[in-house]
């Protein structure tokens, strides 16, 4: 079979790919990640079909925004910027691209997922891959040593894009960051009470923040044996067990890694622990832990960080937790990630979202008390600490909310209301008539399978709940 | 002399440039970019000088927003957001870079300062060019004939930066667009209006909008002799007489183009025609004029157009001005381009900005009926008009105006107050001291020369305009 018939049959097959999920009703975004997929075919056709032969389409991993998806969006990022000024930060804004050499060494393996522009002369150029990077540059070329700034902005990496669960190469982040010396862990904890408001206030359903220290991971590595070589390939692999059992995680340190059976077994007692202050409190009395000077530093100020969120009353959501490690390079200290607990479609197994973490993260951030340091001609160092919100995946959770929308018409027939909800698959509905309002109850249509029952408006909630729940 | 030798002899030769503006007190601005060449004379040195040899500064053409930047830049987009949104527009958003094809063929000779992105496998990129291009691409993906939608981000072009100037290769553009079947000439008198709005609450000064139709121009040229295949490469010529003497204009024509000199002396008569309705009228009666259906389309509705501005109450700012031609290649109908005639710094001679327009264009847009029509799969045309707010320029001027600042001080001493304003190079100071208070007057203190005179309070308004026209 000639190529280009070749690609007319994978058209065809393609083709009815997208005829099917038309039928089944799918969900835009799947519809529209396979007719991306057919037109990529066609474009492959060539132009000799027509004049309109190229590819109708964004690129790969990015999206629009329609004016509603705008207007969610506009609403959450009033609801961050607003938590962010009432905490007294600055906005500054840096350049989409920034010289090559700037992002260079800064994001260890990472690194092959930044976007590099052409040589079209002159500078080598890059698009930025986080904000914090560009921060440290504006500081030290600007000697600021003292600032308490937000950003929010897009990033580009050439990832995996997996859009329906909100992983895109071009997305959103929103930043906060604390440059300047303050006494210990004060602004650590005010990164955390920012996470813990701003979440609570997008009301996205119940969160954990988890915390652990680079400190705390290299003094641990340390105490059980893992030579001094081997702590940050080590380290990102303790990093892969939000996502794969303890069991691959110590076959992979041992068979791939080569780190003795005896050290593996020690590492996996450590990472199972969780807990609060407490267990910062027992692992400074712990007869190996404590042998390390720089895990004892880490516990002392894990152990401060405790308390000053107890005085922010955010201890509910925080826990300390040692199998958290985080992929990027530059953290120094403190390390936390902000994980949402129910809502939105579940990670696949086995998959892991940006930064290296579960997709189920969405804010993270930490330490990094050296990366001005490296953009400094002195190498003067300014400390840091900072989150970073990641909101593609808020935005996918609040548009999936919209959808349980109110239909604005006058005199909306009822028929035309049903046929809207089974067109938008709205599972519900809750009918109010005359009659119903005399019984004192609502009659629950089950919009697929066009049921009705009467319920007690008393019942009502609770039987909502129930369905909802089955669908 | 070696390579070495030459760039360090550059480099002392730099140094002396940077501190003698230093000492001069020059403007930050013109400081900074001399720095910058320094360091990229530094860099050039190579990393044997040391760990920290690699360039501290952003992209070419491109700056960082600190966060008195960015208050300025927050007010100028809320008083233009506030606009649109008055004129009932929705906002959208589109990805940074479009797939290369998307841009190809929509800019004619401009398309040379595309940024591309690298070949790293996969989808051929560029970053977006303007946010017209890809409004058109929105509209035949999403099949939407019918929209008013804003649109403020970043586009990118590898222009020569005049960084002083407010011309920039990373800059925002703030677009209005108003897709769908209208009656004649309404959505155009919006557009209008919506400049005249937009400039009028920026206080920048006094302005101009010129007006202007490809359509006119056409006819024009065919009228007085220009063969159909001149009628592009001419048009472009005329676009130049905003920076070129008619005289020079005339000579590009005849002996670069081609063009008879008979053709190019009729051309001469019409370009410098300026006026309003009544030019179209005199136009429309016009001997020869009159013979191109093209032009009288374009008469009739330039008429039209006047007398929706007349009811919008916005003539006294527009102006028909028949050597409008405007850059772009996909208008179809109605252009324009809005001019400050007054405030910041002047063009250049032979400087040209964006898009070939003066610098002192802080606006410029026009009808593209044709442009989603090369998108759609069908060809099928949804007629479109809309304006472009170039900001960076007027960032600039309002930069300057916040100048004029307060000192926040407890107990400020006058001696240092007079001094911060020696600095800052603000001219004149207004002195209200007990002695004053009991006179009735203010002492105005030249702080260039330090003479001081009392004013009478009821003649304080008129001797500082006078005092600062001076300056």
């Amino acid at each position: 079979m000639s190529d280009k018939a070749q690609i007319q049959e994978a058209i065809k097959t393609q083709g009815e790919v997208v005829r099917k999920l038309k039928t089944e009703k799918a969900s835009k975004e799947q519809i529209d990640e396979e007719v991306a997929k057919l037109l990529e075919l066609k474009a492959q056709l060539g132009g000799d079909e027509g004049k309109h032969q190229f590819t109708l389409k964004t690129a790969k991993g990015t999206r629009d925004y329609n004016p509603k998806q705008m207007a969610i969006r506009e609403k959450v990022f009033n609801t961050i910027i607003g938590c962010f000024k009432r905490h007294g930060a600055e906005t500054i804004d840096t350049p989409v691209f920034e010289l090559k050499e700037t992002l260079t060494g800064k994001y260890g393996e990472d690194s092959k997922l930044i976007y590099d522009l052409k040589d079209q002369g002159g500078e080598l150029l890059s698009l930025r891959y986080d904000l914090t990077v560009p921060f440290a540059r504006y500081l030290a070329m600007n000697k600021i040593s003292n600032i308490k700034r937000y950003h929010i902005a897009k990033v580009y990496r050439r990832d995996n894009p997996a859009m329906t669960r909100g992983r895109y190469r071009e997305f959103y982040q929103c930043d906060f960051d604390i440059a300047g010396q303050y006494d210990p862990m004060i602004p650590d904890a005010e990164c955390l009470k920012i996470v813990h408001e701003i979440l609570s206030e997008l009301e996205l359903g119940d969160f954990r923040i988890k915390v652990n220290d680079r400190r705390i991971l290299d003094g641990m590595f340390a105490v059980c044996g893992v030579p001094d070589d081997k702590f940050r390939t080590i380290c990102s692999t303790v990093d892969k067990l939000d996502k794969m059992s303890w069991e691959d995680v110590r076959s992979e340190m041992v068979k791939e890694k080569g780190l003795s059976e005896e050290a593996a077994d020690q590492i996996g007692q450590y990472v199972s622990m969780q807990g609060g202050k407490d267990l910062a409190e027992r692992l400074l009395q712990d007869a190996k832990m404590s042998q390390s000077k720089q895990a004892c530093a880490g516990l002392t100020d894990m152990k401060l960080l405790f308390s000053y969120l107890e005085l922010f009353q955010v201890t509910d959501k925080v826990v300390f937790d040692l199998s958290l490690a985080r992929g990027l390079d530059y953290y120094t200290g403190v390390i936390y990630e902000a994980i949402l607990t129910q809502n939105g479609p579940a990670p696949e197994a086995g998959e892991k979202g940006e930064e290296g973490v579960s997709v189920g993260s969405v804010a993270g951030g930490g330490r990094y008390d050296g990366l001005v340091g490296m953009f400094d001609p002195k190498g003067r160092k300014v400390p840091c600490v900072g989150v970073s919100i990641g909101i593609e995946r808020v935005f996918s959770i609040l548009e999936q909310k919209a959808e349980a929308e109110v239909m604005y018409k006058k005199n909306p027939k009822l028929l035309s209301q049903l046929q809207h909800c089974e067109d938008s698959g709205i599972p519900l509905v809750a009918i109010l008539g005359e009659q119903e309002l005399k019984d004192g109850v609502v009659k629950l249509r089950d919009v697929h399978s066009r049921e009705e029952a009467d319920v007690l408006r008393a019942e009502l909630v609770e039987e909502i709940k129930k369905r909802i729940a089955d669908v």
